[in-house]
């Protein structure tokens, strides 16, 4: 039988430990960090994450939903926070059925490998780092941080799951003919805590992603079990891209105190230690990788965030790395161990999609820092939950697509164009949804998108 | 005075070692291949090169162009070769005053790195192969692959000229918000040499570049001093691209022999050992590298390839890199030892025109390959020659902007669109220049195109 190497326990590594388990070959696992469950890593980073369709598919499919369920928070909708005035709230599917899930990072990360230790043919070993690969013959080198020993890993194949800043991917990248880009945004993420009310109660809605828009940059918030939410306040680096809403203004306790009371005074109220924790915590980057090919000698594949890292605004960089897990497994289904086979129909099937996603996760990024706030967008959206309603199985919304389908996220990002376009003709010169010219509405649906099922 | 450490001595790095030596830095090269002029390298690369304006200007700089002169040949325009009929002529320049020279890229690295090595300040330190660098303290970590000796340069700043596939650039790759890409073509390219005639005569025109234009690949050959002609087959890589046109198909002798013959018979007839010689030589990639910033800390900085390597095809990848040298001279002239303000000014001159000339480049894979037989292509060069005599310092070619001028890329780029469009429109309709509409043509050009001089 095969012996893999998994470079990287992170969620992508540790799911396909648990998928190639299952097939009973035996898996390997090598991860740079030591063991979460027995130090507290921090991981450097976001401490939670919105899991949704994609991603609970392949956690069905291994088994771990049910147990992951126990630990998600369902979130229904965005709660937009205004700098003044009322909240409102943007339903994100088409009634109670539809929701994403704030589930924390380390706690998955720790029930896959859970589930993956309880194979007798998988063994994850920690504090090793990956310092060389031997592509021709699978041959993976090690350098253990905390031992100091060096070590190498043979195996029949090696797939490399190890992140934004995969060790593998800089080797394959002095390969001929291999196409690669990392991309980084103007802005930068900073993570605060809003801290749980008495005996672990909510401050604000808990089943929902909180937003607070404004326009160039905004603040988010996702609830924690304990009570607590992490939030994520999104700026730009630079005062030239920025000026007074730039990382590079808010350079002490009076600058960051004024930046949050002027833009998000709510926040604040709910926020002790903000300037301390301000400081404290790093500013994190935003990245987009691609690359091409993703596989290579038939011996060694790249998957997840290490061939397609994408910036967070979709919520879609885990589901999308699970997806690859689902789809990689299927071709090892169809096609054994002919990995020749295997990997060049999983590279086929996985690219175009990791672009789509890539592109749309971009986009999320001007929704939810402006446009949620924009009178014409709702109005959009309003006019999108009509036509969805009557033309379900043709008209599906391009964040469903995304977030509550299957559907390939390359489809979604060609459909949603037609269908942003669609929206934006139909809600030309009118104020309410109760206005749509409907005659309009069915030959442009009928004209420009075929049934999806 | 300030100590100085750069990483290669190619044709950029000696050229700069030169530079900084006149300017009395201590300067240290250090070089990953044996001594050239020692030994036969082969060096990997193509062997001659287009040297034009640019270029030329960076070698009267620092002396050296009247000795190079004496190894260059003047190449006055293309001459095109059909694969049946008379051999055409399309002259480069407004008249012989405009050439470009052919010219060996070894013999010039050498004259390079022996004016260089005059200065008793520039040493060079061959096999040397750069294994890290410590951007925070400039220091440059070295592996001798002769000696097996590991060694390390501190210096006060270090200049990474190492090349399309840097060294140095790997390691920055790994610091945040650093953007890169490296995209290949889809085509490689195999060398192949015409022996020179009797008595090193020339087989063919010696004063020009030859082009067999397929459509959609081709053949090029460049004159060497001893009569011979180094050529050039840029060729798809695989069948789906280029069908039987590709280099997976030219397997066996036969494909390669039937392959030539049905579409260079002239050169067959030259062409002693094409076989033997088409398999011992490998196939070459293409490559476009982008990134930036180009700058560390005030310690470290790239330039040339290393930063913006390109494809071959408008003949500029070592005029670029030579213009990056005049450029960082010049503001180190401004700044003296103000690396920041140096740095800072270098990338901001330098990123704009490099990318603008990388698009140029491979735009001009497409003009040469295909449009140079083209006869609507051949009108609009008679139209722009003629807008050219009427209009000299508004409408300057492209080709000419780029080669015969030292106009930035960028503003070459720019005009070279819409004087595009300006050719489009004028060729309109009409089937020979004679038919030029003056009125015309003269509203177009003083209506979009400002003065350039």
């Amino acid at each position: 039988m095969n012996k893999i190497t998994i470079v990287g326990a992170g969620l992508a590594g540790s799911l396909l430990s648990v998928y190639l388990a299952k097939k009973g070959f035996e898996v390997n696992v090598y991860e740079r960090r030591p063991d979460m469950r027995r130090s507290d890593t921090g991981g450097g980073k976001s401490i939670n994450l919105a899991l949704s369709t994609r991603g609970i598919h392949a956690l069905k499919e291994v088994g771990l939903y049910d147990e992951i369920k126990k630990i998600a928070i369902p979130m229904y909708g965005r709660m937009i926070h205004p700098t003044e005035g009322e909240l409102s709230f943007q339903r994100y599917g088409k009634d109670d059925s539809e929701y994403i899930n704030a589930v924390s990072r380390a706690e998955l990360n720790i029930s896959l490998m859970n589930l993956a230790e309880k194979n007798d043919n998988v063994k994850i070993y920690f504090s090793e780092r990956c310092t060389g690969i031997d592509l021709k013959n699978s041959v993976t080198y090690f350098h253990n941080d905390i031992t100091g020993i060096d070590s190498k890993a043979e195996s029949d194949i090696v797939v490399a799951t190890d992140g934004a800043t995969s060790a593998v991917r800089l080797e394959v990248q002095k390969i001929p003919r291999f196409n690669f880009s990392q991309e980084y945004e103007n802005y930068g993420y900073k993570e605060l805590v809003i801290p749980a009310g008495k005996d672990g109660s909510f401050l604000m809605e808990k089943n929902a992603l909180h937003i607070w828009p404004r326009g160039s940059f905004m603040l988010i918030a996702l609830p924690n079990l304990d009570g607590s939410y992490t939030c994520t306040l999104f700026l730009a680096y630079d005062r030239a891209l920025g000026g007074d809403s730039s990382f590079e203004n808010l350079v002490d306790n009076k600058k960051v105190n004024e930046f949050f009371v002027r833009h998000f005074p709510d926040f604040v109220k709910l926020k002790p230690d903000l300037e301390e924790e301000f400081f404290r915590n790093p500013v994190g980057t935003l990245m987009t990788v691609k690359c091409f090919p993703w596989t290579f000698e038939n011996k060694v594949c790249l998957l997840g965030d290490a061939c397609h890292a994408i910036v967070p605004f979709f919520g879609q960089g885990m589901n999308a790395a699970f997806e690859d897990c689902i789809y990689l497994n299927q071709c090892i289904e169809k096609h054994g161990t002919d990995w020749g086979k295997v990997f060049g129909e999983y590279q086929l099937l996985r690219k175009e999609n990791s672009d789509a996603i890539a592109d749309l996760a971009r986009e999320n990024f001007v929704e939810m820092r402006d446009l949620v706030a924009d009178e014409r967008f709702l109005l959009k959206k309003k006019i999108e939950a009509v036509l969805f309603k009557k033309y379900p199985d043709i008209f599906i919304p391009k964040y469903s697509m995304v977030t509550f389908h299957r559907i390939p996220y390359s489809t979604a990002l060609k459909r949603g164009k037609i269908q942003e376009r669609i929206l934006s003709e139909l809600s030309d010169g009118i104020n309410s949804a109760d206005e749509i010219n409907y005659d309009k509405a069915h030959s442009l649906v009928k004209d420009n998108l075929d049934r999806l099922y």
